[in-house]
């Protein structure tokens, strides 16, 4: 059994080491891996991002645990969703969602049982009180429905949209990783079909030639497109950072024009 | 068996995972859970602190290895430290002290006995030489006499007071966390029996009336004090930093004025 | 059986815990350790450096995968060494070449059978796709012939030579760490059998007499020369950072003079 962690708490502080504390404390044998710490602070989005595109790497049945959570403390809800075998644990602020996806979830359940909270239970960080004892006792085996009542919605984020009109596509970054690489959300089969170098890639100022093959298909320092691993056309610079190069943020447009 | 590490020794180099390669050379079976390497360079308060609020969330029997260590190689002595049924190695600099606080250790001992230390012991890395292979040993088995002399005392520590006089509390910050949160060293119980809306907290130009029952009670951008996750008043800025805002350092003082 | 894991993909985004759940999905049993994820982008020399000085800690077997890959995608090879009874994976850029040192391998192997890749492979992320299965499979006891063909050489580096010349030795800045310490490539045998104070040790205008026992024979904030953890002569400051205080990059010529 497996449980990963995702978080924006950073690693400067020792609440990401407690919660494995509370973890090993109540299941000393389950394995806890680190999806990151690094989600900027409360960024809701790029933490929903990050859980959708990574679960898919790990075993069926592994116990998710999210934690941005800028209400904790406020009515706000704790919730466990299963889907598709495996399991999403976190606030309701549409942090599991985009994970999810379209799926319909087998069950959600409200962590409302307290006899699976930590007590006291602090107002602050629910990360260690509510989120990593629930993931604990759910690696035992305890049943979904002991830990609080079933609930039948959540809520939902959305990706933007993708615009797809006569010769052109409008999207947009969605996120920008640690070496200044630009993610839009532009996916491969949007561009399906369409021969490599007829079309340009255009960031403000910037027009790239068609997706190349990789990084190095482009010269050191020179901007290129790709498809990354995520399977979105991804705007880098081969050794360099296309983020620091184009001063581009989180919501800029890109358009793939002049496709034939 | 779980052991903990909790260093200033950050993540950009190899030092960690060499602990945990001599840890995983010694007893392969242990689990090694880091608490935090973020601990300011020499920063022993803020490691000693990290300890002391961190501890009460592993299991019983749980060993702490703890490096924020400017006098390595000099004759400062490398301890072990039994206390409450859990286990303190690290330098006798203080930082142990604040995790033991008032109770009286079982058992004090200096990591002498150079059978396990790694050979040759260098002068800069004593968490790889000595502290690594000290608790891997421990976690073994190994009685806590083998590894040295018993001694009586240890460097200690003191959190700063806090001053209650007449309807005033004057305390300070003691830590700044990853969000920017302010801790204070002024806690729950000094706040006790007093009406939440009847005081007013001051750091500074900063005036906060009362504690708030969570972050989202104020508005987004906005000043607000709660009792946090260590039991501790807490400056904070609902989804920004207290630090940022106040530009507040490590000691400076926090008035909790008016008290009725 | 212990993985670890080198990288230059820092701990923002989700790719280290993506790769742990890759190896987790083939071999839950395996434990892994994050040897470093905070190699400079695209710094082989610096992750190559860190291998070398850091897999003598690991258990014999240890299987290492490094990944400082800025030909991800292109024709380089990735390829699995089998040295001294441990494995090295990662890609054939030189990166494994100084842990392997002036060892002859006992097996090397490109890993181009796409039955131990996952499929779809991406061009930007084969830490994901092609090392960490290969580790993983191989942890299982799969024979090293059947991840590909045998070949003859990999590309290796080479650490900058010291030159001892009459009663001088000139060498270079060769690692700068997390606290500012310079790390030469002047090793401890180099100044073998010199009294520890005839000698001044010379970075641009900084001029240290000698090398000292440990950090703390200087003064809090002063220049101090050691024998580090890897055996090298190092600069420092004590509890400060010798890179702050000189502005010294990789490189910088570093002398020692005076010798008798």
């Amino acid at each position: 059994m497996l449980i990963t962690l995702t978080t924006d708490f950073g690693l400067q502080d020792p609440y990401v080491g407690i919660m494995k504390g509370v973890i090993a404390g109540i299941n000393p044998a389950v394995e806890v891996v680190d999806l990151t710490h690094g989600i900027p602070a409360q960024d809701i989005m790029a933490c929903a991002l990050t859980l959708r595109y990574s679960i898919r790497y790990f075993p069926h049945g592994t116990i998710h645990v999210a934690v941005v959570d800028p209400g904790v403390g406020s009515p706000r809800r704790p919730l466990l969703i299963e889907c598709d075998g495996s399991f999403f644990i976190g606030p309701d602020n549409g942090l599991l969602s985009l994970a999810v996806g379209d799926e319909t979830p087998a069950q959600i359940v409200q962590l409302s049982n307290p006899a699976y909270h930590l007590r006291p239970t602090s107002v602050t960080f629910h990360g260690r009180d509510i989120f990593a004892p629930a993931s604990a006792h759910l690696s035992l085996g305890v049943p979904l429905d002991a830990f609080g009542e079933r609930v039948e919605n959540f809520i939902r984020l959305a990706i933007p949209e993708v615009i797809c009109q006569g010769n052109e596509i409008t999207g947009e970054i969605i996120y920008s990783d640690n070496f200044g690489n630009l993610f839009t959300n532009i996916e491969e089969h949007d561009l399906t079909g369409r021969p490599g170098k007829c079309f340009e890639i255009v960031l403000g100022k910037i027009r790239i030639a068609g997706v190349a093959p990789n990084y190095a298909a482009a010269g050191a320092g020179d901007l290129v497109a790709v498809i990354n691993s995520w399977g979105l056309l991804e705007i880098a610079v081969n050794r360099g950072s296309a983020q620091k190069r184009s001063g581009a943020m989180i919501g800029d447009t890109v358009r793939v024009i002049g496709l034939t």
